[in-house]
């Protein structure tokens, strides 16, 4: 029997181990696609406690607490920080078999070199200890991102944010890991939202203009594209409930643009149109800067009312929302591709049952001259756990070329979830050593030893062509 | 090479051994959802052959036979009950792989100490022994439900039922298992259904009351309700073949019902208000008595129309009715949260490619106070094999917590289905077990234990609020 | 740990072992449904060198080096045999857990007996070796099919196709194996293709007759199968995008067949209308003749058009298409079954996530009098995989008899591909070893060898009749 999280975590054959300690380990970070605040790194902020780390944003940990039907006062209410962390740690054993308890284990190991257990009789221990340390010299946000080794950060920004922090960053001769802010123009297509004019608006002054047409917003969005580029970003990432596809004319698209702008409410169908115009445009705008383009899609949002009118968005109660937007998406890159305006993509569903269609979709749309331009982005959110991570992985080995991954990133808000590049790296390794020592690829450990490197990081350096 | 189900059937872990072994077989059984009949237990009913029990009315089995070109007459038809058991006895050695393999064998070892395996040469010797062993003193149905350790039966009734015989049961003190009704209003839901009328009808009759609006409906529902629950009910059933949600108003529900009560067909949409309007009404009223609402769903009833007219409904011929109503159930649930009418839930669908969706909806409506308000139901009907239960628990491990599930039911119209409580319990074990023997939780067989007791039984009991 | 592709490649059980070895291995190869051409057959044609037997036209390898970034010509352009295989041999390695990988690699092994692997390093090794061995005398179509064991050859063929070469195989006694049309009446169903009308004036002159009406078109399709029927065919195959159905009266699909046959597009309703009638009335032909009936569908044809205007249909370019069909096809066979106009039917969608839903549907349609008239193809195209055909036949084990099932087809367009049916049988055996050593059904070696030779080879023969 193996102990609990030694080690040989996940790796259970002798090439497993092998790939990942004399390989995947030793490589650094990329973590191309997160939701981390740049003005705290730049501010090197610290924490005094595990709940401010742990509990204070992350809507995963939250979800774990409700499931055990603690009340929202320990959660997001006015309870202390410590009963908060009295609360989840009491919650947490129940999570077997989910990756939340490996995360939390992980991180204490790795960040605390805390090697218990935590339950609600370890939880007094394990507060105080992880206060201890994060009262020490090298717990800064700067100091977590050092030791994980995390070379690029790939941040997701809204095109009117001034990356002030970005710039300052980049400036800043002390701190050698690059970040990078991400273009996600998710509110400028959202033109039934109630803040959809205001940000109109907001957007405009950004750019410099006003926008008084489809046609301005266009023009708007690329000035924003243009500034984002020139301030170091490397990626888009476009967030749809559904992926749409609806052609009209430029004059249909500023009919509805005028409708939208006078404040009445357009239809699905004319959302879907002007949103399908919007992407396709700035599909164009990435591939003229060589930017990668992400596709996050099929995620039902804020489905508890009560909840959202209480808490607002990306509070722990969104959920996977099957669609199936296939031939939708499959028009979508066929635009692209006939208008020779495809940039390199990443397509993420969060509805696992797409994962083959995807990886069938991505030999469609290859484009000649470099090697993956159209991937299958790795597990995502509620997907990313070991199963998930392997499914994900297998059915991309079997229908595409693994090869060519670009791996793993954390779409986290938290800095201590580098971690969960290991977990991958481990499952990963873990993965080819069955197939090898199933005698189903060769033992070529050399190769393979390149291969897991390339898709622990090389991949992803390369494909959004980070220069670190 | 493991023989043929020993006791270490589905248990290749040591771990797995002592969670089965030393924890999950010595807890006794609450099969909070099956269809037998109440008048059977009360009659302590006795079969005199293998036939009889096995094949007179499961038509898991008579499946089996039909996909082995085994002619109705043999099945469903006048050939004798031998006969019948000899075409079923040749067909099963093809069943490699089918849960219906081992639960043939697990039931002939269990109840009739039959160690052998069935086919068509060891046919006679099975018909023989069983028959000897029916005729022992101590094969009555209660018989059998004692031995099998039943603390509480669920059975599954109309709301006109009488429940005579639950309070023939409840009174009868030589006999300890608690048998609840549970209340499945299906039918008055089925405005469309030949049936519909009378049995609006005889609805009416049974609250004592005549149903001549919309609201006499919802009245005459609350009236057996009521009924039900002094009579011990604590649970109640939807059978759907698809999640609907079609919010209306009062006065339009009025039109609808009185439409349909004068005899005229309504459209789809009209009866899914109307549907939508008497579920949110029920599911008020199940949280008022302190009730779990269970909805079981996407089914394609009876699709083989010569067959249907021939034989009816429940007679093998229904199968998985995939179709996305992830939106409707999310807002059934948000209509119901909202409104402070929500009660314990538990979900299920046919179509295994919910699991997921289903996990994460359970994260996003769960209420304060009590661990598991809303649950994923266990792996139902054609899903209840041993892939199929493994991955409902392993996806909801991943998405929720395992520790609080409320385990398994047999769904079953058999006595001798106890059986498959077992097989889930090695299931269930074996999972654990390998992830404990996999590092991936530490082995602290003390916890391991009480959360597959939990699991096996004490979380249905706090759930069900079953007393017993 | 096991070598690469040893003689026990994915074997790793003893009774996997055995059943392969001494049961499965032994069967020749009924390969029921495939693409070749018969005349390559009839003119026992030989290839010079691999690229004309790899990539002159295998889409499955154009896809490996398209996603490996490999410029177009080298795929399907201008470059020399050479160049090609030489692009093709650097893009293979990266190909971790794709079953191309296996493919070449038994077919390097098993028809040039070549062990070494495949790389951008032993490429030129490669090349030279194969073309020395077919240049050897026993490489011809005819030698591989012979070696290969193959008793009967099913390809698919137009309604229009004069069947020449079968013809002339039939006639010639010095080759053994049967080589029968298959029917795939397509064309004639695609009312709104370009090439339809002129595709309808060939089917009536070869059918002697004029199509001026519906019913004509019904008659020249019965014409043409009772011309098949003369010549050796035992199946027909239906590929479709999804499975439609919309009952209309045959006046109706007069209206619709004279308004396309003026020239007019029809709508997606008629259409569906038309090529339902179609379906019934060839499914009853087949039925009259005993044959069987496949049906292909949830494909997403040519969805990438700049290079579907450049190469055409079948060059790498389809995916997955998933849609929710399962009501029509349900009706589709509920309309044949009530008429009593259903053949043997064999059903494949492309989106795996089918696989339950068809088996259940199985369940409702058998006809008596023959174990299996209704089965689940095996795992189809890109689900052609380890995984896929373990998912395909684990799913049917569990809802259906797998004892029944008639196992594998290569639908390969190569005369290599017969290695295919070892995968297979490999995968096959050792999922049941696996069953067998966990104690999940008795260690009968006798009954399961039985039942493996059933699968790879005596249920198809009986299946299709083909009296070899």
């Amino acid at each position: 029997m193996n102990q609990f999280m030694t080690k040989d975590f996940l790796l259970t054959t002798q090439t497993a181990k092998t790939l990942y300690h004399d390989y995947a380990s030793k490589m650094p970070i990329i973590d191309y696609h997160c939701h981390v605040n740049p003005k705290e790194i730049y501010d090197n902020v610290r924490y005094t406690n595990i709940s401010q780390l742990w509990l204070s944003g992350d809507h995963y940990k939250w979800r774990i607490m409700r499931l055990n039907g603690v009340d929202e006062y320990y959660i997001t209410g006015g309870a202390s920080d410590k009963e908060k962390f009295l609360k989840f740690a009491e919650a947490l054993p129940k999570a077997i078999g989910n990756p939340m308890y490996h995360w939390c284990h992980l991180e204490l190991k790795t960040y605390f070199d805390y090697e218990g257990v935590l339950n609600k009789d370890t939880a007094e221990e394990v507060w105080e200890h992880t206060e201890k340390v994060l009262a020490g010299d090298d717990m800064g946000v700067r100091d977590i991102i050092r030791k994980s080794r995390v070379t690029f950060i790939g941040t997701t920004d809204d095109p009117c944010d001034s990356l002030e922090y970005h710039k300052l960053l980049a400036e800043d001769d002390t701190f050698e890991t690059v970040v990078a802010p991400s273009f996600r123009p998710d509110k400028a297509l959202a033109f039934n939202a109630s803040f959809w004019q205001d940000y109109i608006s907001a957007l405009g002054k950004s750019a410099g203009m006003e926008i008084n047409s489809f046609a301005d917003l266009k023009k708007a969005l690329s000035v924003r594209i243009e500034y984002f580029d020139k301030n170091g970003c490397r990626a888009s990432d476009h967030g749809m409930n559904y992926v749409v596809y609806n052609e009209v004319s430029d004059e249909e698209c500023e009919r509805i643009f005028a409708l939208a702008k006078s404040g009445s409410k357009i239809s699905e169908s004319e959302l879907e149109a002007v949103q399908t115009s919007l992407v396709l445009h700035c599909a164009g705008e990435y591939k003229k800067h060589g930017w990668v383009m992400q596709i996050h899609y099929n995620c039902l949002r804020n489905p508890n009312t009560a909840m959202f009118n209480k808490l607002g968005p990306d509070t722990g109660f969104d959920c996977i929302g099957p669609r199936n937007c296939s031939g939708e998406l499959a028009k979508l890159l066929d635009t692209m591709y006939n208008n020779d305006a495809m940039p390199r993509l990443v397509l993420y569903s969060l509805d696992s049952g797409d994962n083959a269609f995807i990886d069938t979709l991505a030999g469609s749309f290859q484009q000649a001259g470099y090697p993956g331009t159209l991937q299958h982005g790795s597990a995502w959110w509620f997907n990313d756990t070991k199963n998930g991570m392997r499914e994900q992985m297998t059915t991309l080995a079997s229908l595409g070329l693994l090869g060519n991954f670009i791996g793993m990133l954390t779409d986290s808000r938290s800095f201590l979830s580098y971690t969960r590049h290991e977990y991958f790296r481990r499952i990963l390794c873990q993965l080819i050593g069955e197939w090898v020592e199933n005698g189903e690829y060769p033992a070529d450990i050399e190769y393979l030893g390149q291969t897991v490197q390339n898709i622990s990081y090389n991949n992803a350096k390369n494909f959004f062509g980070t220069e670190v």
